[in-house]
């Protein structure tokens, strides 16, 4: 069983928590926790043994903490995600493939496409795919018309899977912290588009790439997951692109196994992982 | 306040350790905990806002922990350490470095060579040096004659910074888990002697460092930090021996860094390391 | 246009060899030569324009270098693979997926498993698949069946994705230095069965992964490419298989990609890989 | 012995070249060549046996080499170098140990600080220490009395090791592409004051530091050498600049091993750096 918690800190709420749960002969098998002095904030991730009524138990940690307390006892074990693409297959192909194997922590609803590029690779896997052009229509109504997608699924998390188009405001707003982006550099570096010919002009010596939640102010969500890999002066900007292209699906890979699993927390434009 | 915990496992533990923290009104900054469920192990890395009664504390957990539970509050701050070297210099350097500008995290009390190379760099920073020659003597005189020098300062750990000669299972027993030990290669590859020379011979395309306790079986203890680096054909033997001096310093200095801060526990032939 | 040469060292190699390119009037894009002094041998790999008369250049080659010398003028720019796999999925996925995109720098003739757990995701790809059990006969028969199906397509290289079966010395023999396996450690640490098991109870800081050319001494042959993660002490070796697997897909896919673009030489037991 | 050539590209270099080398008798024993198709630019760096007439071998080089040519054989093997500092001791301390047991590739000639925090450790080197306030003078004087101390020595590269003042456009000029900094993040990540400030700020999940050549655009000269290490949330801004220290050490050593052994060419604002 999994329990997440964040609230105010303040003395003696480890003894609390794990006082109710040892109350209730309650193992603790892994715990994690941070204090962010600086802003006063407690986060906490427990791993338990398993324990029948999880609402009860939600309760009677809710009466014991303080009361902006933000307490998850057994999130969903199992998420739906939603995918965004445009033409590139790399990191969408890695979700489908774990989606198939049952090691994505998450089940697959659909991918929306802005392009019908990637429509055949969906269904060689049965997940259903939408093509919903940007063309010959403006941002509202191309917006508009994945919403009406999307709210024809259960879904826990949007995942940007190279999707090209930037998001308006009241889009981000209405999925605030449940977009997940990969964006192609190591963050803040190299924000906004082409990263990797902007990498090349630049003479950089390392490529990266980011995993964020996405926010109103582009490229500059709380970061989830990052990694490099080196470079040098051989490589041009489509090398770089193309040697960018492995660690884009690994980092994107891994910040939705930390999301899926409920090892982030965000606070403010940062985010807690506990690996 | 750093404590540190070791016991068996048992439900209610945390609660317990907390409960005594939250009655004497200490904050905990930053936890650490494992439970090897294999092994039914406790382990726990406290940082607490200070408190006067040190003494009086651990009474008061120890009451409320397994028989067999290892507790220190506020382990020795500052740590006293001997370094044991042969010919080379670089890991002793950076730990004379470190010692000077007061960054070890502990204190260097004496350097003991087999050879006197690296006198002149110790004096250089005001450190004793003791010269004890393996030479014309049997591998008992030897150790006993380094263990009498020892004997004359306060030690908390040996570090054997690129030591080149096997110590006997007498003088291990004697220092159990307070050896520290840099090999030259990623173990379990390349146990013993010419590491370089064998990676070379495989033809590997990473080479790597280990630094870990001193036990009985050569190589074969605790490994508390690794790090590797790559290398391609071009690498002669040489030249891998050359660049792994530098992985060779900062595992070393890594673990060193990880043991005096009290954040490596032993258990059977591991260990955990909280980070 | 690639050129790939391996003799005997001389003096005068370089300005022979180029002196050829420049009277054909081939410009060189890119060069990368290396010198095993100790084994007086001499690797060249060479990117050039393009130029018609292939065989031509070859013959004017090998007029000038050694006696010994091993000269491809622009080897088959598209290769032809057979994948051997068991039950694991990931590093096939990824070559299937790649294969589909065609940005594998080869084609998947087909894929031979000895249990049909992995026959679903190749027909979903339109690769055939075929099922060749090892139980119930003797590993003779079993190979002669495999090997009947390899005669079947035209193929450069075999790739051990994962298959946990130990070939016969008369097999490997048979496609010398054309099996590429995938070993799951950082070899020479934990040859054979079970090294994630061996690496958890050693307590390695680091787990890796290696691709190598296959040869009759078990994890032995000619080593491609390495990587490793870094683990500690919450993995099971449950969790090390788990994390293990990704760089196990990276390795396979990093080491492909050097062979199926002429960039590794192979020489005694080891290789030279122009990155 | 080292032979370093930059010009223009053009078909038959490398046999024009090579074919000097041969005509000399003298063997190829290394060779690294990059050629920038776009900027149609060749680099080129050789090993080579021994050859005693330096000067009649540049000579002939040059006649079959474009006009633009720089070739340098032989260049210095042992250069000279400079260190300036303000206060932080890791990257000096590394320099003057190399220094002391002759591994830098270079001598330090002297370092000049603008605090006198770090003469103590220069003087238990025997290394001259020169300090020079930036208090109670304008920049001028200040620089001014810098460059008489540099004028009393012989001097191939100024390095910046933590030196925390930004130098004027004319120093700059005066000592163009030899002067060598570290800064403490992965550039262009980051530029100018209190980099672990706003990585901490910006909740990045890696940390770096870049060894750069010194233009008057401040900290966007070529990039020599990169290297990040990861972060979590539980690095304060005062933990990133202590774990971030490593690296600087690290990567200025590394820049300072490839610019002293003469494999980094500069060409506009990039660096080709033959490993």
């Amino acid at each position: 069983m999994i329990i997440v918690i964040q609230c105010k800190d303040r003395v003696g709420l480890v003894a609390a928590i794990s006082g109710v749960l040892s109350a209730n002969n309650i193992n603790i098998v892994a715990m994690r926790e941070h204090v962010d002095t600086a802003e006063n904030r407690f986060f906490m991730r427990l791993e338990t043994t398993h324990y029948e009524e999880a609402d009860k138990l939600q309760q009677e940690l809710l009466q014991v903490l303080p009361q902006d307390a933000n307490v998850h006892v057994n999130p969903l074990p199992e998420k739906k995600i939603i995918v965004l693409v445009t033409k590139e297959y790399h990191c969408l192909a890695d979700i489908l493939i774990r989606n198939y194997f049952k090691t994505l922590g998450a089940t697959v609803q659909c991918v929306i496409g802005n392009h019908t590029t990637l429509e055949n690779i969906c269904s060689r896997f049965d997940v259903p795919f939408h093509f919903v052009s940007h063309l010959d229509k403006d941002k509202e109504t191309f917006e508009s018309a994945i919403k009406n997608i999307i709210d024809g699924y259960d879904c826990d998390y949007l995942v940007l899977a190279k999707f090209m188009r930037i998001l308006s405001p009241g889009f981000v707003k209405h999925y605030a912290m449940h977009i997940i982006n990969i964006h192609h550099s190591f963050l803040p570096a190299f924000i906004g588009a082409n990263p990797y010919k902007k990498a090349f002009e630049r003479g950089v010596k390392l490529i990266g790439a980011t995993a964020h939640f996405v926010t109103n102010d582009l490229d500059e969500g709380p970061i989830i997951a990052q990694q490099i890999i080196p470079v040098d002066h051989s490589f041009t900007a489509q090398a770089m692109m193309h040697a960018g292209k492995e660690i884009e699906t690994a980092v994107l890979a891994k910040a939705l196994q930390l999301v899926l699993n409920d090892r982030v927390f965000v606070y403010k434009n940062k985010t807690i992982v506990f690996e």
